[in-house]
This record gives structure tokens, sequence and C-alpha cells, in this order.
């Protein structure tokens, strides 16, 4: 089918999450979690669109989607068939950029910008083939594979025979696989009891809901005041008994001294992983964290800028889970990158989710992860928070603690049309309502 | 004096400098030195306006610019004494905003715009002053000195207590070499000769002149093309003779394999140092260069994006020389920082220069170095490359190989007015003439 990309259409989308304290944590107190949304155009017959986004969490929203537009003279006039079939090409192109890339390089605003758009254009080939993203990737060959990394300073941990290999030997049993996700869907733990603003009651209440509804670990956030911190640990361990896995998040909150110091303090209360304890950039912090807390697991990804980092982390034993993000490394390739550095050294990997949309995005990778690299669901959970979902088109199902696998063309990504118009900032109605929008500039 | 800060003034300034190749190397073959501008206005009476800005290579000035606006909600309306008091807390309450932090963290757009406006607050201070920079800082008590530095993330390598004994170590000597530094400057070294799009005769033409200027170190971009670095480094060799430093700048170009191999093929020419082998996020990729290519030298940090990058690449070993960067970090307040770790490691800083201004504000904060941090001009050099300084009200002055001690208040970051007009992007006469500027986009 001919046709062209015409244009990008880009939107400031903001959700007034700081009013609830929803998403509160030890580092972000009062997030407005907000989208900068991306619509790719064509003018194929078909009229599908692609749709993608970046997650921030308010203030900065516009300068993101300013870097998406000014991505937009790369893909104008493009022919449509040639840029899908090669999306490695596209990515190389974007991300190496001769003058864009200094603005990095690869991490950051621009970075970020990147993935929404490459994530756009896999929402748009998924579409046009008829398959949720985690089916069209796991029926690529591994080459087709491998064609989509880009292994510039990854060839010291990971080559591209490497890859293959990873890849061959999972081949054999992805159909079994698809068939065993499609009926029993992927596990995924919660992270709605812990948040930092909720009372002890209110965290009781939503540890004993998420036991009931089916989860087999929850996570707590942590790292703001310690006898705090033990107090709730010690009202989740009582309300969910040993069985459960308890995890913490404490958000970069610590320097790696506090972070040993505090993690002992919490130690008695069985914790599963102690995730982001300190900065993002910091490898050899994390490496030295995770040497002192054993048998208590590191596990970090979520502000991890690319896969040179993620590398690091993998080569210096920093970390025991790999927590990807569907849209702060430049999107679907980098994070097939990721999972194949992950699984050469043999680590599991549980996506970040929550915000604004990643749970839509993150269950195709690791469902992909499944199906088609790790093989394997074994220690391996997927982040899940019910915030925001009722603003997409194809949002997540989560049953009996498991997410379901999408049956539906795509990549789950694209917000109501309604969305688009009511949490527009600064002028959707829901920020002109009262004037309580220009309170939170 | 009363006053505040009334609002801040952004400017989108590009040079075309692709046109004659200037500025090319193996990352970099096209570069349109920008910058992205900021002046600070306030109501004081003495009118004294702040001015800097962040170095970009032209794709995406536009949205650094608008990064550095999205900025002025925090400094709009404030005390300007009472911030220019207390720098340390205005950096920290920039940098750790709690949704904007999201973008970064500490990286990229957000964290350069940071550099612009940080940088632009200490011109204010140290005109209002009437010093210049490296002055206005070494006059700082080692306690004044210590309270501009965020010690988050930094404890396990630099606690406030060290540092402090550091800067008490320098103090007594401060006046002498103040004095001896008005007197004879500081080393430079040049880049000028050895840019990619070069031919070989007007590399030999200004490895030459550059040593009858008084140089006595200067720098080869490579990475292109093997047996073109061979004969370019030894065509250099041959020209400069034994005695005169050769680096080599191979600007992110290698994945760790090949730079082993490449730096080893230049060995018999004695490179100095080779700069920039591979990924600036790859602290354990230069540890493992340095300790394969050692004696030759391992350098880097104009791109590295923060202090606990740093910090991690002094505690792996994985380089001999620090080369700051002004505005790419966040500001003069992170790079006092830097100056203290590398002096923690005794690790001499060698500047990062060139672009726009670049020049003009690192000599401020190696002068500081030397007279009131690290306290040593040895095996030190600030680099030089000899673009656009016409543009500036307070240029650089070389004489013999040497940066002159700067004696104008402020920072040297003021464009001359002229400048902000005929180079502003898209519309300003430089642009517009024949079309050419639209070329670039």
């Amino acid at each position: 089918m001919a046709g062209t990309i015409r244009g990008i259409r880009t939107f400031d989308i903001r959700f007034p999450t700081s009013r609830e304290l929803d998403g509160s944590d030890a580092m972000n107190p009062d997030p407005d979690y907000s989208a900068s949304y991306v619509v790719i155009d064509t003018d194929a017959p078909d009229e599908v669109e692609g749709h993608g986004f970046a997650f921030t969490i308010g203030r900065g929203n516009d300068v993101q989607t300013a870097a998406i537009k000014a991505l937009e003279p790369a893909l104008i006039g493009r022919d449509l068939q040639h840029t899908l079939d090669d999306l490695g090409g596209m990515w190389r192109e974007l991300v190496h950029d001769s003058q864009l890339r200094w603005l990095g390089p690869e991490k950051g605003v621009v970075h970020m910008a990147i993935a929404a758009v490459i994530n756009a254009l896999w929402d748009l080939k998924a579409k046009r083939a008829g398959k949720p993203l985690w089916q069209l990737l796991a029926e690529l060959t591994p080459e087709q594979l491998v064609d989509l990394v880009d292994f510039r300073y990854l060839s010291d941990a990971l080559t591209p025979d490497e890859a293959l290999d990873i890849l061959r030997r999972a081949e054999p049993g992805r159909a079994a696989r698809a068939a065993e996700l499609c009926e029993g869907g992927y596990p995924a733990y919660t992270t709605t009891p812990g948040w930092l603003g909720y009372s002890d009651e209110k965290l009781r209440r939503l540890c004993r809901e998420a036991v009931d509804l089916g989860f087999r670990q929850l996570k707590l956030k942590v790292g703001a005041d310690l006898a705090d911190d033990v107090r709730r640990m010690r009202i989740a361990r009582e309300e969910v008994g040993p069985d459960i896995r308890i995890a913490v998040d404490a958000n970069q909150r610590w320097d790696v001294g506090t972070a040993i110091d505090w993690i002992r303090e919490l130690a008695p209360f069985d914790p599963w992983w102690v995730e982001e304890p300190t900065s993002p950039d910091d490898v050899l912090g994390h490496a030295a964290i995770a040497q002192a807390i054993a048998p208590v697991r590191v596990a970090t990804g979520e502000h991890v800028a690319n896969r040179v980092v993620f590398k690091q982390l993998l080569q210096a034993n920093a970390l025991s889970y790999l927590q990807l993000d569907a849209a702060r490394v430049a999107g679907v390739n980098e994070n097939v990158a990721i999972l194949l550095l992950a699984a050469k050294f043999g680590v599991p990997v549980c996506p970040h989710a929550g915000g604004v949309g990643l749970c839509e995005l993150v269950q195709h990778l690791a469902m992909f992860d499944f199906v088609a690299v790790s093989g394997s669901m074994e220690d391996r959970v997927i982040e899940y928070v019910d915030h925001l979902h009722e603003h997409f088109v194809d949002p997540v199902t989560i049953r009996g603690g498991n997410y379901l696998a999408p049956d539906r063309p795509g990549f789950s990504a694209q917000l109501r049309p309604e969305t688009l118009v009511e949490y527009a900032y600064p002028d959707g109605p829901v920020w002109t309502s009262n004037g309580r929008g220009r309170m939170h500039e």
C-alpha cells in the first residue's frame, strides 16, 4: 500500500494527579502525570495513525513536546512502507543525528522524544499488520530482530552473533509459549497500596484488597522517614503474611551509605527487592549497595538513560531485576537491545509501569520477552498501578493478578479523543475550570 | 542594594560554521555552533544584567532555549541579593524541582538549561562585585565554597569535611598563586590544527603555526579512518618534533575493543592522551580502555552528564585527565563539586573548550582551581580553539600559548548586542540572506 508520512501532531496532555496525592513518593511529592503525545499522520489510503508518547510528571511537558516536534523534519515526506520495513535504520538516523545528539547524547528530553516517535511508528506498523505489538515482534525472525538493534557501545558485552544465538535458542518454543500467554496471562505486581501520601489504615486496606485480587507481590514507597517506613513495612507484612512478596522503592532518595543502613533496618520484614536506592546514573553505587544488602536484591531501570548504562549495571552485578521503561530509552528498538542484554546476563526483566499508559506499553515488551527472548516468566512480574487506564482506547486488562495478553492491533498507546481535548494543557477544561490548573505552575 | 529578578530573555543564536568545516570531527561532521542564550533582568538600580548560555551544535537549539525559558517561573520576583547570596540554595531548588527532574534527572536539555541560568546568575554576581568570576570564587571562604556544593550522591567518594580539608590546605597559598596567575597566565593547548575536514597541507601548516605561537600541546581529531589517522598523526609528529604533546580525540566514535586496537596503532607516534574513546556514559568501558592502553592516558568529560558520572570515572581509575565542561553539567556550582572530586582523587582537570564561548567560561574555572582548590598548574592545560571569540564583549586573550587572567568583572559570558541580532535563528540576516539558513534544517 503506497503512502508517505505527512507530518506529526503533538499534544501537551496533563492529569491533575497531585490534587489526590496518587503517585506520591520520596522524590516526587506532587506529580501531575502527563503525556507528551504524538500522532503520526500518513496519506496512505488505510488512514491508520501511529500513536505514541513520552511520560512526564508535569512541569516541562511543554519542553518535551517541543522536542518531539523537532523530530518532524526527519519524518516528513518519507515513504511509509520503506520506513516501517526498516525501523532499525529509522532508529539509527534519529538517535545519531549529528546535531541533535549533542543535546544528550542518548539521554534526557531528546532521547525520550525519539522514544515517543519510534513507539508511534511501531504502533502504526502493528495496526497495519492487524496484530498486537507483542505478537508482531514475536513473529519476526531472529535476523530481523537483531537488525532492529544498534550494537554501538554494546559489543564488549553483547555481539550480534550472541544476540542471534539467544533468539534462535528461543525460537522452537515460541508457539507453545504464545498459547500459554494467551491462556493464562503474565504475572503483575501492584504498587497501588504503597504510596507515601496514604494513611496507615488505607495502606492496610489496600494491601488486603491486593491479595484478594490475586496479586502475589506488592510494593511500598520508602525513603522519606525511616521510622515511618519500618511501621508501614510492618503493617504490610502483618497484613499479607510471609508468602506475598513485598518490594520497596526509594525513588533515588539515598546516598550509597544511607541506602545500606536504611535497608538493613527494613530487612527483618523480608523486602523482596529494593528499587532505585540511589542515583540512576550510579552504576558503581548500585553495585556496592547490591553487595552490602544481599540477600535483599536491587532493582532499577525506570530512570536509566540508555542501553549503555544498563550494560554496565549488568556487567557490574549491580542489579538482580532489570526494570526497563517503555518510553525513557528510545523506544521498542532500544528495549529489544536491553532484553537481549538481560538475557545474556541471565537477569529477569520486570518492567516499570504506572504513570500514564506505561502499563499499556510495557505489557507488550514483557510478553515479547517471554515468547521470543528469555522464554521464561520465572521470577518475572510487570508493575501494575490502577491509574488513568480509562483514558486509553485499549486499556490493560488485569485478572487474578495477571495481565491478559492484548489482542487488538497496535501498541495499546492510543488515548481517547475526548481525553486529548479535556486534559490539554493549559487550555483544556480540566485546567481552566476554577483556575486550578494555573496554581500548579 | 534592593532589587528583584524581573524575568529572563532567551535567544536562539546560531553560527553557520558547517559552511567551512570548522569544528568537524568523527561524530560531528557538520556542526552549526550555537548558543541557547539567556539574559537575566532585574529592577535593581545598577541595571546590571546576568548573561549565560548553553552550547549546542545546531538543530535542537530551539528546544534548549524553550527549556531555559521553562525555568523562568522559578526565578521571577525573587529577591536579588538573597538569591545571589545563596546560589547553593538556588542550584538545589532548580536541580531538584520535583517535576522537572523527571526529564533528566540531572542530564540532557533540562540540566544544560540550569547550567545557562546558574552561570548567568554567577555572571551577575561577579559583575555586581566588580570582579572577574575566578577571583570572586577564589576569595570565598572554604565554608562558603562547600556550601555551593550539593553532596547528594557524592558522599561515598567525597564528604563535606573532606572538601573543607582540601580547600583549607590550599588557603595559605591563594594570594601568591593569584599573583603568579596574573603575571604569567595559564597554559593552553590548541585544537585548531586538528579538525578532520582539513587537508594534510593545512594540518602541517597549522601544526607549525601552533608551535610558533607558543603552544606546547595540540590535539588531533581521529576516529573516522585508521589509515588517515596514522598518516595525520605522523605528519603532526614530524612537524612538531618529540617535545610537543599531541593529544587525540575520537569524539565517542569507538566501541571498547575498537578503541583499544585503534590506539595501539597510533601509539608509535606517542599520543599524550586519547579523548572520548567511547560513550561518555560508559564508566566501565573507559576503565577497560585506560587499563589496556597505558601508558597512553584517557581523558573525557565534555559529554559527561553530571557529577555522579564523574565520581564513578574517578572511582574506577577510568581517566587520567578530567575535562569539565562549563555548560553541560549544571554550571559553576556543579563544577566546584567536580573540581573538589578531582582534587580528592589527584586527577588534573583540563577543561573542554571551543564551541561558542566555552573558552571564555572555562578559563575562570581552571584559574579558580589553581588558586583555591588543586593549587597546581602541573600537567594542566585549558583547551583553546580560535573560533567565534570576536562575538564576545570580553573575549579570551592568549599570549605565548597561555590564557591571560581576565580582569573585567563577570564570567566573560556576554555576546555583543549586534551578534544577538545578526545570528538570531531563523530570522537574523546571516540565516535569511540567500536563503542559506533554511538549507541547514
